[in-house]
C-alpha cells in the first residue's frame, strides 16, 4: 500500500490519530512510566487497516505529530507517508499482532515502569486488594509468557493473556506491561492506573498481609465502573 | 431547587467556593496524591446547603471555576448552574453524606493516594509515632468500614468512624483516604498530611521497631498545634 | 530593640539576609523535603545579634524576602520591620538557642523530609557506609533527644548533639532533622544532603548487610571535602 | 599544552563538546540522579588528546558552555580557554583515567544515584533478571573496588572492572555509578538506565525471588539491541 491510497476521509482520521499518539507519549512522561527513549504508544486508524506508532529510538522532547509512523496491519511502514524514512518502534510488531487479533482494540501502550516491571521479574499476577483496581481491571492484572523479539512471541503472548480476560494490562515476564484499550487514551489510562495498582499493592505487601476483596464485590465495582464512570463514556475515546 | 432560587449573597458564595475548589484540585496533582481523573474535592458553600465538587472524569487540566457542579445537600445537581449537565464525582454521596451529617465540616477530600491506600490494603491504623502526625491529627489516623458505592455505605462509614475523633483522615479499608476539614483548604491539608504520615511511618517501620510517643505528649501536641500555630487560624480558612 | 537601632550596613545586611532565606526555601521544596508549610529556613545577620526566618503557616508560593521575619537572639520579632505583623515559624525559639549558643552557626534549617523522619522514628542514628556522608558529615548522622516545643528542649537537644560534632545534621528522636551550617545556604545542603543519606542507606539496608567504611577512610574523605571541594570554599557561603 | 596550541578544527570540536557536556547535565537533573552540585558529565574532544568537564562545586542552574572545562589526557586544566579559572571537577582524576586508558570511550559519568548507590554499599552486582537491562547491559550490573579519591585508585578501578566486559555501568564499592559509553550522550544514557534498573530490580526483590532470563536469551537480546535498535545508531552518538 502506498499513501496515494489513502482517500481524504482516512487522510484526516490519520491525521487525528498522529496528534492524539504524539500527545499522548507526553502522558507517560507526566506519570513516570518511561525514562529516556523507552516507551511506546500506538492508535488504530479508525475505519482502516492502519495504525500510527512511535519512530525507535527517539527522544520525548522529538514527538511531534509528524514524526509518528504509519503502518499497516503488519506493522509495516507506509512508504512516502510523512516519518517513513525512520525506523518505527522495535515493538512495532508486537502492536501490529494485537491490532491483527483484536479487532476492538484501539490502542496499545507499552512501557518499562518500575513497579509493574517488579512483578513481571518475579513473574506474579498483582492481586486485586483496592476497590481502584477491581474498578479499572475487575480483578487480578494477569502475567503473560517470557517471550522475545524476533517473532509473534511478544504479540501472541499478550493475546492470548487478556483475550477474554477483564484486565487490559498484561505484565510480560521478565520484561515489563502492555495494555490495551478501546482507543490510545484508554491503553494510556490502563497503564497509568496499571502501575498504580501494581505501586500500591507492592507497599501495602511489604508491610503484612493484604485483605481480600470478595468476588461479588469485585463484580459490582468493575461492571458500575465500565457503565456509569465518566462523562456518558467519552472519557475513553 | 433551581438556580434562581439562590439570593446575590449565597451566588457570591457559590462563585467563591467554585474558585478554590477548582484551584485546590491542583494542589493534588502538586503533592502526587491522583492520577489521570482520580479524587475530589468538594466544599460546602456558607451559608447555604448547598457544596460545589468535580465533575466525573474529567483530567485535571481542565478543571475550570466554571466546571465546577454545584448540589444539594443529598447530592442532586442544581439545574441551570454553570457544570450542570455534566455528572458530578462518582463519590458525590459520600460527600453529601458527610455535610449533611457533620455540619461543621466545610470541605471534604477523596484520594486514593499510594501510602494511604497500602495501609487501607491492609486495614490497620496509622500509629501516631511522628510529631508531625500528633500536631495534624492528634493521635492514629483510622481504619473505616469496607464499603462499596451504591448507597450511603461509604459516607456512613466516614462519618461514624471520624465523628469525635480528632482525626480528620480516615483510611476506608481497601479503598483509600477520606478528609474533612472547616474548609475546602483544611480537607486538601489533611489529605496532604495524611499521605505524608502514611509514607512516613511505612517507611520508618520496614527497618525496625518504632519508638512510641507518650499520650500525654501527644495531647500537648495537638493542643498547642490547633490552637496557636499559622497566622491567626487563617491558615484553615 | 527597634528597627530605628539598625546602622545602615546591617539594614544591607539584613536585606541580603532575608533575600537568601526566601529564596533558599525554594531549595527545599525542589529536593522535596517539605509539603504544605512545614519546613523553615533562617540565616544569621553578618554583624549583629539577628536572623531572619519564616513566618508560621505561609503557603511556599508567598515567601517573598519582605515576607521573611527579623528576630533578635532570644527569638523576639523586631517590630517595625517588613513581615513584624506576622509570627514567626513556630520553630524560632529552636532556631534562637542555637544561634546563642554556637556563635559559628550562620544558617539553621528543619524540615520533615521523609527518610530522615524515618530514622528518628526509630531513634537510630544513620551509618556512615557511602562515600558521600563521609565528605559531607563525617561519620554518622546523630540522634537528638525527644524533646516538645513550649521550652528550650528542642534547641538545647540540637546544640548538645552537635556541639563538637562533625555532622552538620541531627535527627531529633521522633520528630525530624535540624541542620545547622556557616550559611544558611550550606545548612540547606546539610538538609539536602542529609535526607539524601538518609534515602539511600535505608534502601540498601533493606536488601542486606551494609559494608563498613574503614574509619581512616571517613577521617580521609571528610578532611579532604571540607577543605579542598569546591570553588576556593565560595559554595559555602 | 595552551590553548594557542589548538587548531580551528579542533576549537570547533571543543566547542561542540562543551555544549553538549552543558546540556546533558540537565538530564541528570531531569532523571532525579543528582542532588545539589553532585554528579559530573564529561566527553572527549574528537581528533584531540583532550575532554571536557564540568566545574566543581558549581549550581546545576550554572551550567553554560563556557562554564565547562577543557583537561588534557593527565587531567590538567588547559590554561587561558573558558572556564579554566575554576577548579574541575574533584573526579577528573578519575575521567582521565578512563579516557587515557579505554580509547574507544567518549564520554563518562559520575553519580550518586539513590538505588545504584544503595546497591554499591552492599557490594552486590545487579542481576540481570529484566529484559531493559539485557538490552542494554548484556547482562549483570558489575561492583568495582572500594577506592577513594587521592590518586589512581578509583579510575583504576573503573577501567579494571569494565573492560572486556559488556556493560558501561560500574557499581564502585561504598561510593556509587561510574558510566562509560561511546560519547558524552551515551554515558549519560548508562547512568540512566543503570539507575533504573537498579530500582526495578531492588523493588522487585524486596517481594520475593526473582526468575533467571536464561544466559542464551540475554545473548539475543544484548545482540539485537547493540545492532538493530534506534535510528541507524545516531542515538548513541
Amino acid at each position: 500500500m502506498s499513501s496515494t491510497a489513502l482517500t481524504p476521509e482516512i487522510q484526516d482520521a490519520v491525521e487525528a490519530v498522529r496528534a492524539d499518539v504524539a500527545r499522548l507519549h507526553g502522558e507517560l512522561v507526566r506519570y513516570g512510566l518511561v525514562v529516556w527513549t523507552g516507551g511506546n504508544v500506538s492508535g488504530r486508524v479508525p475505519g482502516a487497516d492502519l495504525f500510527v506508532i512511535k519512530p525507535s529510538g527517539v527522544s520525548y522532547d522529538d514527538l511531534a505529530p509528524e514524526n509518528m509512523i504509519l503502518c499497516d496491519l503488519d506493522g509495516n511502514v507506509i512508504p512516502g507517508t510523512p516519518g517513513s524514512e525512520r525506523s518505527p518502534s522495535s515493538d512495532t510488531a508486537a502492536h501490529a499482532y494485537v491490532y491483527r487479533n483484536m479487532p476492538d482494540v484501539g490502542g496499545v501502550v507499552h512501557t518499562h515502569s518500575t513497579y509493574a516491571v517488579a512483578w513481571a521479574a518475579r513473574g506474579e499476577e498483582i492481586p486485586c486488594v483496592i476497590t481502584g483496581m477491581a474498578d479499572e481491571f475487575g480483578g487480578p492484572i494477569p502475567i503473560g509468557p517470557f517471550a522475545v523479539i524476533g517473532d509473534d512471541s511478544i504479540g501472541r503472548g499478550i493475546v492470548e493473556t487478556l483475550r477474554g480476560h477483564r484486565s487490559r494490562a498484561v505484565l510480560m515476564q521478565n520484561h515489563g506491561p502492555f495494555t490495551i484499550g478501546v482507543s490510545a487514551k484508554d491503553a494510556v489510562k490502563a497503564a497509568v492506573m496499571c502501575e498504580d495498582a501494581a505501586r500500591s499493592v507492592h507497599i501495602a505487601r511489604e508491610a503484612g498481609p493484604l485483605i481480600p476483596i470478595p468476588q461479588d464485590r469485585i463484580d459490582a465495582l468493575y461492571n458500575r465502573y465500565q457503565n456509569v464512570y465518566g462523562q456518558n463514556s467519552d472519557a475513553r475515546r
